[in-house]
């Protein structure tokens, strides 16, 4: 049992515009569970993969000029992703047989991993789903929290709004902005979601983009006295209707524009000279700066998921070979919630 | 002689597209000389007026979803800005006669102000050109003082690019720049500007933007390993090339964005998904929100100057009447350095 079969998602090659699931290939190969001593690897199996945004740049010919977080996927080669995975065998002093992690790891079965600090993170509360460790504890769970917090620099009484506001980071953000007492509204792209939004998360409103002819009225409609937050996680036209209806010293915290990743030719953004009127802040950002806070972050959120004080709603896909509809479909929509695939559930 | 002729530059009507010097018309009224007692205004003696990007967008029409600054001028109505004036007569306890200032004034020989602490100022400092207090001593020096020192948040070593660079705030900036031991880069619109910026106010390298057919390439032959600070003053296609050129956690300071200004439609930014992955902040600002550091501001510009370790190039306009065509020139370049309009050099 020392060499068993690898079921891998490959990249088949570079993808302009829109991602197909037919840019992702299923294949096998045989992997030894054995790890050489001495080695600092581990042979982690894989239970559950995160679908995110990001990775659709991860799928683009590389770039000089346009870099993305992180390098983009070789193609012939599996996909890579951040993922929860039980470790099988290991040459690392710091991870043994068993232990349980999340991090980066190929959308594959079994993956050989060299641990990083902040690239893996040993997985503690075995209380809560591990699936959570894809979503609300691991690398969305960050994101909101620094984004929000930190980023945003949010008062009680200001206005907020999130964009893709029932996604696997949104829908935290707008639990976070009620628990400090904002006015938070959300778009998202169904009617299901919008009541997600409304009746599950709590936000105080809620509408679907593709319905309103308007974004610009439709903004102004939930906000007639203008925008203190926006937490952006679209990007192009929306960002415009913002910007028009943001307050003076708003803040915008761009955690990613996923309506742009898979155009060809990005659109435009018309509004921008107004940011000097209005002193508004935009800023990027990346979790991966702050994860020397993540411990921070899961003692600040725990107790709150412990009593039911946030939610969290995911939309799982059974299979590594439903990954590829999984991760295209973000791109669409098509996820209610945090997307994730699971791999395994067996923890043996 | 209580009551003498006073010239003014009017708006003739809202502006759309370019202005040109026909939206401004010269007449003439009455002013009477004397403030009624107790009535805390005072009459002033405008000396030198300041052409400012900004007031192009005080021609248009108020619009409630792109508000300006300041206010729309009212057609029909003087335009106003900012000048430097002699008090002739006051009602108001901290202002006398012979008093100078600089401030809000209307776009006249006299104006009737009502002073308003951190929209008038009095001029301490009489052994600097008066006229300095529309530029260097006044809210252009302001501007550049607390959009680099504050927004831009500099270190040494940084790389720094200005654009409008010769221009009332630009060349300031690049001066700061040096002297906080950055590279400097600037860019403007004619042979003679960029000599001025590379000879005169010390920056390590300039570009005339209108010759250069790739921004983008131009902008990496200057940086080769990136712009950390970008002191944004034109907006449209030169922002669009910078974030590409930026490096990861650049800052903007969106000062203003005079290439749009005169467009009834704007250029749109295309890019804006990099500040994600680059972690890029972009953020308008205001000197008016600064004041209250004005005098630290003096404190530390004054010895500059009068050692000669900061320089000011001005562009001068003689006689109210040639007001109309110095404000128009701006949005086409016409000024070298920072552009101002003598209305009197009589101090009595």
């Amino acid at each position: 049992m020392a060499t068993v079969i690898n079921k891998q998602v490959l990249l088949r090659d570079y993808v302009t515009g829109f991602a197909n699931e037919s840019d992702l290939v299923i294949t096998s190969t045989n992997v030894d569970l054995r790890v050489p001593k001495g080695s600092m690897t581990a042979l982690v199996k894989n239970l559950y993969l995160s679908c995110d945004p990001y990775m659709r740049n991860r799928m683009r010919k590389p770039d000089p000029l346009s870099p993305a977080t992180a390098q983009s996927f070789t193609p012939g080669m599996p996909i890579s992703g951040l993922g929860v995975s039980k470790v099988i065998d290991s040459g690392h002093p710091d991870y043994r047989e068993g232990d349980l992690l999340w991090g980066a790891v190929g959308w594959e079965e079994y993956s050989v991993i060299t641990p990083i600090p902040n690239l893996h993170f040993k997985i503690h509360h075995t209380n809560f789903p591990l699936s959570y460790y894809t979503g609300l504890l691991g690398m969305p769970g960050m994101t909101a929290y620094v984004g929000f917090y930190e980023i945003c620099a949010p008062k009680k009484g200001e206005t907020v709004f999130v964009s893709a506001a029932s996604g696997a980071v949104g829908q935290l953000v707008g639990q976070f902005a009620k628990m400090m007492g904002c006015y938070v509204v959300g778009s998202a792209g169904s009617k299901e979601k919008v009541d997600l939004l409304k009746n599950k998360f709590g936000f105080d409103d809620a509408f679907n983009y593709k319905e309103e002819h308007n974004l610009v009225a439709a903004l102004k409609r939930c906000f007639p006295q203008g925008i203190d937050i926006y937490f952006e996680n679209v990007g192009g036209k929306m960002l415009d209707a913002v910007i028009l209806n943001m307050r003076p010293h708003g803040r915008i915290a761009a955690c990613g524009m996923i309506s742009q990743y898979n155009l060809q030719n990005p659109e435009g953004v018309y509004g921008l000279s107004l940011i000097t009127y209005k002193r508004i802040r935009i800023e990027g950002f990346n979790c991966f700066d702050y994860f020397h806070k993540y411990s921070e972050f899961l003692e600040f959120v725990v107790p709150y998921v412990r009593e039911g004080k946030i939610t969290y709603v995911e939309d799982v896909a059974e299979g590594l070979e439903s990954a590829p509809a999984a991760l295209v479909g973000l791109f669409h929509g098509k996820n209610v919630g945090k997307q994730l695939v699971v791999v395994s559930r067996d923890l043996e």
